[in-house]
């Protein structure tokens, strides 16, 4: 497809979720296409905390019970089993994603206590890795860490657990989740998958892929706000002989019992720990109900489309450019994000900030652009892209005034770091 | 001092703290004596909402850095440092109290790895009992529960940590940290305390007293909202050797440069683990201010007078009601809650909420009365005892017009279940 204006208002104008914009508040004058670092404010979201606080004025501590605030992380827990293809009973909402990463992976290596290896990918996130390497040395496992394309084969009688991200934080790669399935199984390993940069912007089938066990991130897609509470997965047939491995009171089959021996909940509640906080949860609560309205086959191939546009707008680009397109370019193997490296990565997504386009800078050298199908249109895309050329000719107009570029290129790659 | 409406009318007016109420945004015609298990909103926590939100919809992800919202749990910290008597930098707000616990807890036995027992008393409260429990079975140690009043003298060459709360949240007994650490250090311990119900009502001295290690809750007296995050607090001699068992993210010495390898902050900053949900942080900043504005000194002397003159109150009705005082008379120690023992505690409660007074059941047979300094008045602690004394009637009055009170009293509680 060609990127006009006129193209993508067109494609704006026949698009079946374009309505939900209107659910969202906006900044004026940006195009905010960092989505999957933290989603967008639905205005429900305000309107939620909104009543929360009269709920806490009015009623004060009884609110707990009478508002429903206690049931709320299963609830939303039962909400989210619907978007990542789990069943009622599933999933729950529950402290950050790495807190549950911790339980469930420290829960998986007890499960598989006679094998050594938690297996997991380089391209993994850094934060799943320390939570990962903290385990390992406490529980003297080893933890190799292959490069993605090996993690399959990688696979053996010694794996306790391979954990993977569904899609790679820096790349946008998504993996296939079934073949990772069908060979842990094959070995006796489980499967632990993060799900941060998917749920809410694919249809997931963590039930029919025969996943074991999974976190998710409530503010990234899911649009739940500043650091909302995460959620997490176990799959029925494992909820009986996995336990979570903090005891907590809110985890208690009867925490108001007040009992002085710790009983868990017989089901995912067990994995809840503390209190969870309630006006982060209420607006995640209002996040959730936002995608669950939407057509995830709709989201999904309307984030396919605006990520394929925008490759395909950049790629005539990047010789002349110094970028390299780092995500794939077949849309079923990639998010909802597509990552541009470029030697001046942080530069480029200054450069453009400041013409209101909002990517994000990881460093060393990418910067991603994600797509919130949500909430930004074709007509978006168009303006990232017009503001891509213009911030790149700024960037490169200098060098190209002293030198060939090639030769530049050269130098800078000689006298880098 | 005899309770009168006059009397504690003149004691309001004297009340150096009454300007605290208008602070808060209190429910009309209720009297809240609740507010040790979920603390008042402070207006101001509303407006720092809706701020955050402002914030959130106009800078989106830019917000963590530009409001200086990723930097807040080590400020909030900071504030709580001085709160709770301890240095700047040995205090962070993160996760729940349960799961902080859990941190500091195993942190604890795995600097004490030659020691077999974790320490407490069966007063402790049950969501610490269980992270306990569990960090026992896990580690192989005897997690021992004694008598509150046997606590220091059991503590042995043999015990890795003693946990304790410092406010029993049922009887409301305070318990003196000094000759605990004195005994635990003597031995070579670590001492692990609970301020839940203590921070934010008393004067406390952490640093001055020696403790190691402690977990406070947000939602209680430091009215931080429903669900609140929880701080933690070890000591700084204690923070070279003792490491966060979760390796989290936002733990990382540098977390945005995505380093594969777990480096921990070099500092307290190192407890925290993922990202903070900022809602509900946001509105624990606004409770956490007020603390700080008022005067512990005079907190503590009012929470006394509360306390104290609710107890003078209830003394002579104890005999006739069925009722029995649970919490010590001598107000140095008592936190700032009250205790009734009741046979029918439950329908107290709600006969008490029937009227408007909001005190909460613990069962099986408490009622708890809890005085927050801050917006609690001597008026409301007339309104509660007047109310309190009908509701007695109301209960006691069948039982009389039946029989003599000892026979029935006999007779309830052979046939209870």
């Amino acid at each position: 497809m060609v990127l006009t204006r006129e193209n993508c208002e067109a494609l704006d104008g026949a698009d079946t979720l374009a309505g939900f914009r209107h659910r969202f508040d906006l900044p004026v004058g940006k195009i905010y296409l960092d989505g999957n670092s933290l989603g967008a404010p639905p205005i429900a979201a305000r309107q939620r905390v909104d009543r929360a606080f009269a709920q806490w004025r009015n009623d004060l501590n009884a609110s707990w019970w009478k508002h429903g605030w206690l049931d709320l992380p299963r609830q939303l827990g039962d909400k989210l089993a619907r978007i990542v293809g789990a069943n009622s009973g599933e999933v729950i909402v529950a402290d950050s994603t790495s807190v549950n990463l911790f339980k469930l992976l420290l829960g998986a290596t007890q499960l598989r206590h006679d094998r050594r290896v938690i297996l997991t990918d380089a391209g993994n996130f850094p934060g799943d890795l320390y939570v990962a390497q903290g385990i390992a040395q406490a529980q003297q496992r080893k933890l190799r860490i292959v490069p993605a394309k090996e993690l399959i084969e990688s696979i053996d009688r010694d794996t306790a657990v391979v954990m993977l991200s569904q899609v790679d934080f820096r790349s946008g790669q998504l993996t296939e989740l079934k073949p990772v399935v069908a060979r842990a199984h094959a070995m006796g390993a489980l499967v632990l998958v993060d799900l941060a940069h998917s749920a809410g912007v694919l249809p997931l089938r963590l039930s029919d892929d025969g996943v074991d066990l999974a976190v998710g991130c409530g503010y990234k897609f899911l649009n739940g706000g500043p650091g909302a509470p995460a959620f997490l997965y176990v799959a029925k047939p494992l909820l009986e002989s996995f336990a979570n491995p903090i005891w907590g009171w809110i985890g208690h089959r009867d925490a108001f019992a007040f009992e002085s021996e710790y009983r868990p909940a017989p089901s995912i509640a067990s994995f809840q720990v503390g209190c969870p906080p309630l006006l982060s949860l209420i607006a995640l609560d209002a996040g959730v109900d936002l995608v669950l309205e939407a057509d995830l086959q709709a989201v999904r191939r309307k984030s396919a489309a605006l990520t394929g546009a925008f490759i395909d707008s950049v790629s005539p680009q990047c010789a002349a450019n110094r970028i390299e397109i780092v995500t794939p370019f077949e849309s079923h193997r990639r998010g909802s994000h597509v990552s541009l490296r470029h030697p001046q990565a942080s530069r480029l997504a200054d450069g453009l900030a400041d013409h209101g386009v909002i990517a994000e800078f990881r460093a060393p050298d990418l910067v991603r652009f994600g797509f919130a199908p949500l909430y930004i249109s074709f007509r978006d895309l168009w303006g990232a892209t017009e503001i891509l050329k213009r911030v790149l000719r700024e960037i490169e107009a200098p060098r190209r005034a002293h030198a060939p570029a090639g030769l530049v290129t050269d130098i800078a790659q000689r006298s880098g770091p």
